[in-house]
């Protein structure tokens, strides 16, 4: 790729963690034991779940909102709260209700829209337009890019030997910022992308190509924080440059799975998107992996799930209803 | 009191840090901004449901495994287990079958007994007897107690500023260590008791009697964790000495509560024990307390709980098959 001032930089991401490190929190890593024999390699599990407001999503958010009023989902709620702005997210009617009040409590105004990719944009174009407010994408963003890059300079710190890092992906904020910085600080090391199936981005990547149809389509996933099909015209550039063309690609049956492992053994709770790239950590492919990537860093990306409505619960449900 | 050899102090405590520190977690310390908000001080979690073994149980064991051979609980299998040793477990029939196939996978024999005082101490007889193992008591060894109170030379390491600290008690064995670090550390700190209700511990330390009737009780809670109704013959007279008079007694409904904010908010699985503590956070009785202590360290002492039945999914089901 030629160089291009806008994209992110390493110095970008470092400025980033400057500006919000005193506001997010350092994240701890937990590993475990059993983990670690069963696969026979070492695992650091970032608990980003254990960040403000559950979710990495902050480290972006406020990261943009230092730099312009906006808004997007709960971290903008959060990151807006904090320096007094005004702020509007527009949410799809199927998000979960735990989300929109959290959202709520930070003082945002919240507004429905149908869960297609084309009537959220024109539900924020409105406001653009109407009220004057500046729209942030939830991940196409050079300064949201550059916020989620500072999860890689803190892991790093904290795991120096990292031989690889997976991140669960949606629109690439978290995983391109940690491409750049991760990939500074340590060239060598490889950076995955964990995605819910139907998302295809080994093919898009292999080809170099983006495969996917328009206007962008809506994974149907258990994974509601990683739906969208496509990855961002900025984020595009970035992965394909720095990230594996190896994808983890991981069904809802295996998600939840790595959900419950998350709770049973790393008393973590984790929404369905982590789950995902813990799912991956145990999934076939992880086996099979260069047995050279001994120490590989896990992103555990947020933790806002319905503890009234956990996956397996459901099923339970279902099962018991359908016999009595 | 008169000062005893015998007795656990900051000495026996350092020492038990340097002899398990390479083995343990250090746990870290979690924080909630809106809690924060909502109670008016600054409470600071020790995640010790993310030590090895999902509680903080391997400190003591670790520690009075490496004195002697020894048998007792997850975490006596987990620390017996790196040191090559047999060790059995007797476990009360009703303990959840999660920590008895945690304890079978740690490679230690479990032998199941009725859940009464009585009848575990004469199937504990038996092996000491029949096999000559050592005995070693869930909290009741000094030097089970000197490494349960390692936690407060990390928690105070952690934080400097703790005014007090909040712990969940059973027999008694962390909150006699914690005071006994942490009151020398910082004389003028403040070791809160946590209990399930029916242990009326209150009454007991404000007559400076035993009140509890003998052969020693089990609780009825949901705490499965703090069931045992005394504190220990050589706990009870550090507690009386060193921990506060004001008790926080939690009922089942409470420590429910106190485990779903913790899933809720925290992010953190925790067993009913833990929550006990949440709770007594989360109480009248913390409100009312001096204005002073502002800021408040929490020991989330495990996360050994079945995730398939959560006590909430529980209510939830019979509300459910209620109304088809």
């Amino acid at each position: 790729m030629a160089s291009d001032d806008s994209r992110p930089t390493f110095i970008s991401i470092l400025n980033s963690l400057s500006r919000i490190k005193l506001f997010v929190s350092y994240t701890p890593v937990i590993t475990n034991d059993n983990l670690n024999k069963d696969i026979g390699r070492n695992v650091f599990f970032k608990a980003e779940n254990l960040q403000k407001t559950g979710s990495f999503k902050v480290r972006g958010a406020l990261n943009a909102v230092t730099h312009s009023s906006g808004n997007h989902g709960l971290a903008l709620a959060w990151a807006a709260n904090i320096l007094n702005l005004r702020c509007v997210v527009v949410v799809p009617r199927d998000v979960p209700p735990v989300k929109i009040q959290a959202i709520m409590k930070h003082g945002a105004e919240v507004v429905r829209c149908d869960p297609t990719y084309t009537a959220r944009a024109r539900k924020c174009d409105e406001f653009v337009e109407l009220d004057n407010l500046s729209f942030i994408p939830t991940s196409d963003h050079n300064d949201v890019i550059s916020g989620q890059g500072t999860i890689a300079i803190e892991f790093l710190q904290q795991v120096p030997d990292l031989d690889a890092i997976l991140v669960s992906t949606s629109g690439g904020g978290m995983i391109s910022g940690i491409a750049v910085a991760a990939k500074h600080i340590k060239p060598d090391i490889k950076v995955f992308m964990v995605e819910p199936e139907g998302k295809h981005c080994e093919k898009c990547l292999r080809s170099g190509l983006r495969l996917w149809s328009d206007p962008p389509e809506v994974i149907d996933t258990i994974a509601d924080g990683i739906r969208s099909q496509q990855l961002g015209k900025l984020t595009w550039p970035i992965i394909l440059d720095q990230v594996e063309k190896d994808v983890f690609s991981m069904t809802d049956d295996k998600i939840i799975d790595g959900m419950k492992y998350s709770f049973e053994h790393l008393k973590l709770v984790i929404e369905p998107a982590a789950g995902a790239a813990v799912a991956a950590v145990l999934s076939d492919k992880m086996s099979s992996l260069d047995p050279h990537i001994k120490n590989i860093g896990v992103v555990i990306c947020g933790g806002n799930v319905d503890i009234e409505n956990l996956p397996w619960m459901k099923k339970t449900n279902i099962s018991t209803n359908g016999t009595t």
